[in-house]
C-alpha cells in the first residue's frame, strides 16, 4: 500500500489515497493502530483516507493513533488539500472537504507555476465556521460576563483551579476551549494545570484549554493541553478560539500569528461574516509503501 | 534519497545504502536530526548508514537521534544482516559487519528459500564478544564478593540507593551494567528508581541498569534503564549482560530467553569460549523516499 506522509505544525498524519488503496472498514482501526506506532508502524497521529465522495469534492475519513474515528481536524484537512492538489486529483484552488458528514471550504495558495509545472501548494486557508459563546453551548457552567454582538458569553471570567485564581474565556469551535491570558506561558509546568482545568467541574464535557501570552496587536504565543491527548504541538480549532477570545478581550486585532510549538497558524476572525478563516502551512515529508498486513 | 524503515524488538532506525546514496560527513549529523524527529521527519531512534568496508563485508555507520555517533546496538546490527542479505547486497549466511572500528560477526537466519526465491533473513545471531566482570573494568567502585572461572566479580553485592537496599550483579558489555534481581517488575517505577542507579555514585561512567524477574530456569522478564537516555524497549547488551548475571547467581541456564517490552531476545553465554552469542528478530517495516535537504 502507498502512502504519503505529511505534517502541518508538527501535526502528522499517514495518508493514503482511498480512490486506489481499498482497505474494508472493518479492519482499517487495527490497521490503523498498527500503522500509527512510532516504533514499530510508520508512526504518526493516525491514519488519514482520502476518498471520493458526493457532497464535496472530497472525503476526509480520519483516523487516531488509537483507531478511533475523528471527526475533524485542521491541520489535517490542510494536508489533504494539498496532496488532492499536488497529486493531481484536482487542478481547482476553491475546493470542498467533507469530514464526518460536514462540509468545509479551502483555498489554496499554489506556488512554483510555470508554463509546464502546474506548481504545488504551501498555503491553505481553511473556513473554520462560526465562533459558538453560548455558556450552555461552550459548554460552560458560569454566568455570561459579556454581551458581545453574538450574544452572551464567558468573557476574562475568574475561575479558581487547583487552589489558584484564573480568568479565562470560552469558545466553542465545535468543541471547547478554555483561554488564559498570562505571561511566563514557555516555563509554564502545563502536565500540571493543564488536566486540572480539563477535568473542572465547570465543563461538563472536559475542555481544551489555551495558555496565551500577547506579544502585540498581531501575534501572541500558546501553548495547547488538549482533552483527551495532553500537549500537543499545535491545535487549529484552539488558535480560532484564541483569536476570538483575544479580540472579545481587546488585546489583538482580528487578524493575527499565532506562534505554536509546531509552527504557526494565521487567524482571521470576520465579525461582519462571523466566520473564522485558518490559514497555514501543509508539507510532504516523504513517500512510503508499507505492506498493512505485515506490521 | 531511498531509506527502509526497520526495527528489532522496537528499536527502530532510518537504513541508508550508502554503497548508492552519498551525504557529505559534515551534513549527516544535521540531516540525520531532522531525519529522526518523530513528528517532522521519518522518525526513528536514528539513521543507520550501510557501508562498503575494507575489514569486514559491510560497515555500519551508525547515528542516534540527536545526530551524534553511535558505536554499537545489537538491534540495529541484526537489521543491517537482514538489509544487506534481502536486497541482495550478499549471498552468504555468515557475515562480518564493522562498527567504529570494531568487527562483529553474525549469522543470519534464512526462510522462504526455494528454487526460485532465495528467501529472506528472519533471525540473526550476532556474538556479542566477552563479558567484563573485574570491578575496575565495568567499572564500579566496589569490592569484587565472588571469585568467578573468569576472575574476581561483583555477584550479588549489596547497595543502597535512595535511601533502599537492593543487590546487583555487575556486568561489562563494553558499557557498564548493574543487574538487580526482584519481584514485581511490570510495576516498577523505573522513572523514579533507574536515574538513582544511573548516577549512584559507585558507578564513575553511570550505568544501564537491569531489573530482572526470573520467570523459570530458561526465562526472565527485563526492563531496562539505558545510561543517557532512559527506558528503553530493548537492550541488546543489557539481555547478554542480564544472562551472565543469571548464570553468575545460579538463577538460569547458560541459554535463557530475556522478555522485553519491546520483544524477545535468546542470550546464550558460551562459557568454554567466554562468548555471548545474542539471537533476535529484525524487520523490514516500510520502503521510502525523502528529500534530506527539504524535511
Amino acid at each position: 500500500m502507498k502512502f504519503t506522509k505529511m505534517q502541518g505544525c508538527g501535526n502528522d498524519y499517514v495518508y493514503v489515497n482511498g480512490f486506489t488503496e481499498k482497505l474494508s472498514p472493518q479492519e482499517k482501526p487495527e490497521i490503523v493502530r498498527k500503522l500509527s506506532d512510532r516504533h514499530f508502524g510508520i508512526g504518526g497521529d493516525g491514519v488519514i483516507f482520502i476518498n471520493p465522495a458526493e457532497e464535496a469534492d472530497f472525503e476526509m475519513e480520519m483516523y487516531n493513533a488509537d483507531g478511533s474515528r475523528s471527526e475533524m481536524c485542521g491541520n489535517g484537512i490542510r494536508c489533504v488539500a494539498k496532496y488532492v492538489y499536488d497529486k493531481g486529483l484536482t487542478d481547482r484552488e476553491d475546493i470542498t472537504i467533507v469530514s464526518a458528514g460536514k462540509i468545509k471550504y479551502l483555498k489554496l495558495t499554489v506556488e512554483g507555476r510555470t508554463a509546464t509545472d502546474r506548481g504545488h501548494v504551501t498555503m491553505v486557508q481553511v473556513n473554520m465556521g462560526q465562533p459558538v459563546l453560548a455558556p450552555m453551548e461552550v459548554p460552560v457552567i458560569a454566568e455570561a460576563t459579556r454581551e458581545t454582538p453574538v450574544g452572551p458569553a464567558v468573557v476574562d471570567a475568574p475561575v479558581t483551579v487547583d487552589g489558584e485564581k484564573y480568568r479565562m474565556t470560552c469558545v466553542s469551535m465545535g468543541n471547547p476551549h478554555a483561554i488564559v491570558f498570562m505571561n511566563g506561558v514557555k516555563d509554564l509546568d502545563i502536565e500540571k494545570i493543564g488536566p486540572k482545568f480539563e477535568h473542572h467541574p465547570c465543563f461538563p464535557n472536559r475542555t481544551n484549554t489555551e495558555f496565551v501570552e500577547i506579544l502585540d496587536r498581531k501575534n501572541v504565543f500558546m501553548r495547547v493541553w488538549e482533552r483527551g491527548t495532553g500537549e500537543t504541538l499545535a491545535c487549529g480549532t484552539g488558535c480560532c478560539a484564541t483569536a476570538v477570545a483575544c479580540v472579545l478581550n481587546g488585546l489583538t486585532d482580528e487578524e493575527i500569528t499565532v506562534k505554536l510549538l509546531g509552527g504557526e497558524l494565521h487567524i482571521k476572525w470576520d465579525r461582519t461574516a462571523n466566520l473564522v478563516y485558518m490559514t497555514g502551512p501543509a508539507k510532504i515529508v516523504f513517500e512510503g509503501e508499507v505492506d498493512p498486513y505485515s506490521v
